[in-house]
């Protein structure tokens, strides 16, 4: 049997690591890039083989452009193959539709992607074969798709080891939206607030702090593409926070006042309801959210210390859901927030404090 | 030589933890609180012993009461006792000052504190001996303060474990509101956000998301007091974020019009500013910011397979300063993105890679 074969248009993180694995999966991968050292960087890592004008038309053709030039891009390999399908990976997805509409392109064959997968750093360099293993795929088909189109896009998603959900643009774009974008631009507000902040007032931040503004750490050429590109989502969604963030802020003005009449109310549900939303955020596999139940070990900040930790619970059988670890102001040991089911924090107790650990629970 | 005698007024989380510490460090503690379940509890734990008439006059009291009633318990410690030094521990210090100055208390004998260390749970069943161990510790001292009475504060302060951080309550509300109170305001408001979203987007939710509203699952009454007694300090920052999102606003509204002349610039100053922001964030021992390198490992989700990590990097003289586990949606794996000084990344790459670890840098 022929084996499919994929054009992938733009050589970057995303560009290079799917043609790494859909190579591996058996896929014949073909590689395009505006930068030639980047193409042959990804070839040299197994991404696929460099794309030359005898190539026979591809099946799929996978635009991985910046967010901004995805839509050309995809008009013009829609234009330059009259059969094959094309997606895009670019994390906006209705802008993108939009502008392949206005520009006449075969809606039938067109179906846009958003693999649901990044890390901090970008380019070729930084490819992994598993960058979309167990991520989402967010696959976005249109009245006009063509089922051929939408079964070879979610094929080639799930070959490259990600969870396929389709949905519509609009639905895609909300979503991300409230998820991850909203998310991205109040993380770098609050960030950016600690710009003018004394020195011993930042040396007071916690680790509260730095999971907020963890991701305030983000790109900021490829966030304004993101952003620009889903400018109406987001602010949508943005603008009911800024209602939300009035009330809080009126409130709180009530409340220096030393009055507050109704106004602790208003705090009290602004929490509350953060309770609400957290809660529906899922854990790992997809699943709904589990309550994990936390024990906290005493780690000496050693090499190895961490190590016959975790060797220790396997041997008790015992499996870790989530970590956290806190290394103490000026301290020589850290805390580690050790997350596990609920049932097995007796069994993990018993375990730990007969192999000498302090542990609490 | 006669120890020194703590009086803790409050065994919750916070003044049991802190009897447990200061008993094992050889300070004579005597307990009281409001239920009697509650300072028997804490007594059983290795608290101290619990208060009677008979006890001498101790030589601080430490008030460890919820934050809307520790001035009125500084008050009456004040009255109760002519000659001890009394601090409390609320987070909020500037309300606690003026409320114990305008209600007459001897402000040479009464100093400030917020140890900031902290769990989810609250009640003195939760408490640990360690809780302070390796956290900042604020102490405010104001013009009229006894330099013995500070001194016993920070003698305190040190034997439980923490870093002494010596400022004005000024200084320390504006600081915490900045570094504690915006964040979780902030987080509480993105989480809210996600009430109302269908069931698919939230499953789209990654780790951008779940760092972000960590702290949303916070306690509302616990919280409600905290921003009502920090009010004024809480809302200058909020008001400043409000601003910069009303910025940002306008900007993906123009954006959204397809327009946007000037716009991106402000989309890319907001992401840009937070980056600066993010840096000034003091990592792990109190010390600047340190780079760590990445390194990205596929681990197995069974028992064990984490402790065989850790075993093998300690095997190989690695040191980790900071770990994130990612669960992929639906697979059978993780990936564990380790942080190192960059100055041993190929020695852990190379160690790794022997032992048959999937890595990725």
């Amino acid at each position: 049997m022929t084996p499919v074969h994929v054009r992938i248009v733009g050589t970057g993180l995303i560009g290079a690591s799917l043609g790494i694995a859909l190579s591996r999966r058996g896929f014949h991968v073909t590689l395009s890039d505006p930068s030639p050292t980047a193409v042959r960087l990804a070839r040299d890592l197994g991404a696929g083989q460099i794309a030359s004008l005898h190539d026979p038309a591809p099946d799929l053709v996978v635009v991985a452009a910046p967010p901004d030039v995805a839509a050309a891009a995809v008009l013009d390999a829609l234009a330059t193959w009259d059969l094959a399908v094309v997606t895009d990976v670019a994390s906006v997805k209705g802008a993108v539709l939009r502008e392949v509409h206005a520009g006449g392109g075969d809606l039938t064959r067109y179906v846009g992607s958003h693999p649901m997968a990044g890390r901090e750093r970008s380019g070729a360099g930084a490819a992994r074969a598993d960058l979309f293993e167990g991520s989402a795929w967010v696959v976005v088909a249109t009245v006009a798709s063509d089922s051929r189109a939408v079964k070879l896009v979610r094929q080639v998603a799930s070959a490259a080891g990600s969870a396929v959900s389709v949905m519509s643009a609009d639905e895609h774009d909300a979503a991300v939206a409230a998820v991850s974008h909203v998310p991205q631009v109040v993380a770098s507000l609050v960030a950016a607030r600690l710009r003018d902040v004394p020195e011993p007032a930042v040396a007071l931040a916690g680790q509260g702090l730095r999971d907020v503004t963890r991701i305030a750490a983000s790109d900021p050429r490829l966030w304004t593409q993101i952003l620009a590109g889903n400018a109406a989502a987001v602010h949508e969604v943005l603008t009911a926070l800024r209602a939300d963030l009035d009330e809080v802020i009126a409130a709180l003005d009530e409340l220096s006042d030393g009055d507050g009449h109704g106004a602790l109310e208003v705090v009290h549900r602004a929490v509350g309801n953060g309770n609400i939303g957290y809660a529906r955020i899922p854990g790992k596999h997809g699943a709904a959210p589990t309550a994990y139940a936390t024990v906290v070990v005493v780690v000496p900040d050693t090499p190895g210390a961490l190590g016959q930790l975790f060797t220790d619970m396997g041997a008790a059988g015992v499996n870790l859901e989530d970590l956290h670890l806190e290394h103490g102001l000026g301290q020589p040991f850290g805390l580690a927030e050790v997350s596990v089911l609920p049932v097995v924090v007796e069994q993990l107790l018993a375990a730990l404090d007969e192999r000498g650990w302090r542990v609490h629970d």
